[in-house]
């Protein structure tokens, strides 16, 4: 049971069938806060945006949101005039239904793209909707599954921290798991919390937060016309309000904001299309963390090193060859690479390949779950980030998929 | 049979099995002129490079090589000091078996790397191949056949064009299925002719043919650490020697390189792993040559696209969004998305979904070739470039392969 909504007080939600996926299965998610909430979010860094992107890019102008609603199956991607006219008759709709301002909704989509959006049953479920929410376990689950497409299951994840003697509650669902990579790939976000923080502060802990949780993680290397992250804090805590990032409690709040980035992202590489590995890689001794990140961005993307994991293969030159190409400079005779969660197996050292200790290899990359590390030893920066490994049925069910 | 070295005078050349490969195949190719040569040689761009390539470099600095020695199953990459040293002694050795001057060898190496050098049998097979070398139908193809790896067939290709009355001869062999990609992957090819040409001109034109050859197809975006172009030009056509890019018979020469380049691009392509289609990506109607060329190596190296392609899914929502990441700005709202020779089936236009014509789709996707064009309207450049889809078979060749 995905419940994790329901750990923040002052909201409700819950998923609904309003009829666009088949056999009654839930495709329409709704999050209502009991009052305007200071609001943040991250979206695609596509050029082909969905309507209901350009739409709430402007919804977020004022850092406001109070209700939120969600569909699956079909994106509003690729629909002209007709799609953007339906995204601004969910927003009047909701403001009926639910007695919030026009420009307090955030719409969101995701599905198939290029298709007509069926205004006509996502209005019906707004309606529908209205006596339906609730803040219960229940209902956190159903909302973190009216929002899956390819996803095997509902994804979420749940934190509460102390500030001052006051607890904040952090509480977030996600989606998505092909087309996941590093700008954010078919990835929907949406965390609910009682801290009180101004909305443009909440936007740069976001942006950091991001940085370092979602946009390090990778299945397939191809980005989405939909990605959105979306925070909302509602203020129930009574913290003192986080007003700068100055304020002496702002670090911790980036801190557990990207740790809940961090474990919602993690969830989504984990339910990655076909995955039979989960790879986190770590890779440190260069001058940046820019640097650090390029390299495990082309690790985590490199076909040739997904398919050596598949294939349980501690295959160390295509790990060398791979950050070699990601245009970052270093010298590879300082190079040494790891595998294992406390670095147990050395493959290179000072760029030369070390003898291969073939049992421990074996064990290692017997479990789903593989760490990698590269130190270059010549800096101080480093980063993480997660990957997976590409199997015959990530070919299956994209070859199958239609989008 | 591929004869294509065959048709250049002035050049011996053959393939020898010295124990490298298992079951006596072919592993190690030499190719030998009666006279040093002008010579060009293109390198993978990757930081990680095998011992033949550095050294190699130093040799292209006086422009001239004579006899070039390729082995195959074992790299000579991550070998450091030994793999170095071998070599310079493969220089040595062909320079006394071939009496040429060790300043013009060339050596290169394709395989596994990490694994110690089989000096040994190559420095005998340099020795055994001094009264091997024949200008013969049969010893081009076994020259293309000793150069192969995963290859499950010999590459070459040749063609002859006039230059004021002069026939000029181009021939060449190519190896390379896995690693393919715009920077050139585990790609190796070595053309002969007979033109007349300075070699530093032969350096212009071939900077221009691999740009728009062998750095525009892609398999799997991977680049390894041994790619290599190499072109010999021995001046027997005798035709005015082409001594700068503004002769008058230069512009020819970088058309006709580029031709022959593109022929042996096409052919590591359509014997990439596991292929079951080879896509012709066009894209037009952007400002720049250089941003059409970004949004086919992003629509080339997708995941989403290539899976797509191999489920026989005119999907032009994945081809749609994947131009969207490349990095280029461009109008949505203008872009056209065409599939088959003649651009029949029109998929978008003006950004928006065309109704799909079902039978003429599965038509066009029934056959192994394909083709794709995007035209932005939104400018005069254009560019064109080879892809291929993803299949199982490419998991399974690149899980169960050890580098």
């Amino acid at each position: 049971m995905i419940a994790d909504l329901h750990t923040v007080p002052g909201f409700t939600f819950n998923g609904f069938s309003v009829g666009l996926k088949e056999d009654n299965q839930l495709d329409l998610a709704i999050i209502h806060a009991e009052k305007p909430c200071a609001a943040a979010a991250a979206f695609t860094r596509n050029l082909v945006v969905a309507e209901p992107v350009k739409v709430c890019k402007k919804q977020m102008e004022d850092g406001l949101i109070q209700t939120v609603v969600i569909n699956s199956k079909n994106a509003n991607a690729c629909t002209g005039e007709v799609g953007m006219k339906a995204v601004y008759e969910e927003i009047k709709r909701t403001s009926v239904v639910f007695k919030v301002a026009k420009k307090d909704v955030f719409i969101s989509s995701t599905g198939v793209i290029g298709r007509p959006f069926p205004i006509t049953e996502v209005l019906n479920g707004i309606t529908l909707a209205m006596d339906g929410l609730e803040n219960t376990a229940e209902s956190s689950h159903a909302t973190a599954e009216a929002i899956m497409t390819t996803d095997t299951k509902p994804k979420g994840a749940s934190l509460q921290f102390e500030l001052n003697g006051k607890t904040i509650h952090f509480g977030g669902i996600a989606k998505g798991s092909g087309m996941i990579h590093p700008d954010m790939g078919t990835m929907l976000s949406f965390i609910i919390s009682d801290l009180n923080i101004k909305a443009e502060v909440l936007k740069k802990a976001l942006n950091k937060a991001v940085d370092r949780s979602f946009n390090m993680i990778s299945i397939d290397g191809d980005t989405s016309t939909n990605d959105t992250v979306l925070v909302l804090a509602n203020g129930d805590a009574k913290n003192d309000l986080i007003d700068s990032i100055e304020h002496p409690d702002y670090a911790k709040v980036e801190e557990q904001l990207t740790e809940i980035c961090i474990k919602l992202g993690q969830s989504i590489v984990d339910d990655g299309e076909g995955i039979t590995k989960m790879i986190t890689f770590e890779v440190q001794g260069l001058p940046t963390e820019e640097e650090c990140r390029k390299i495990i961005r082309t690790l985590s993307t490199s076909l040739l090193v997904k398919t050596a994991f598949f294939g349980k293969d501690p295959n160390w030159g295509r790990l060398f060859a791979a950050a070699g190409r990601a245009g970052v400079d270093f010298d590879p005779d300082k190079a040494d690479l790891f595998m294992g969660d406390n670095d147990e197996l050395c493959l290179l050292k000072s760029g030369q390949p070390k003898t291969l200790d073939e049992n421990l290899a074996h064990q290692i990359l017997a479990k789903r779950d593989v760490k990698v590390k590269f130190d270059f030893h010549q800096g101080e920066a480093k980063s993480i980030g997660w990957g997976s490994d590409l199997s015959y049925d990530y070919v299956k069910i994209n070859a199958e998929y239609t989008t």
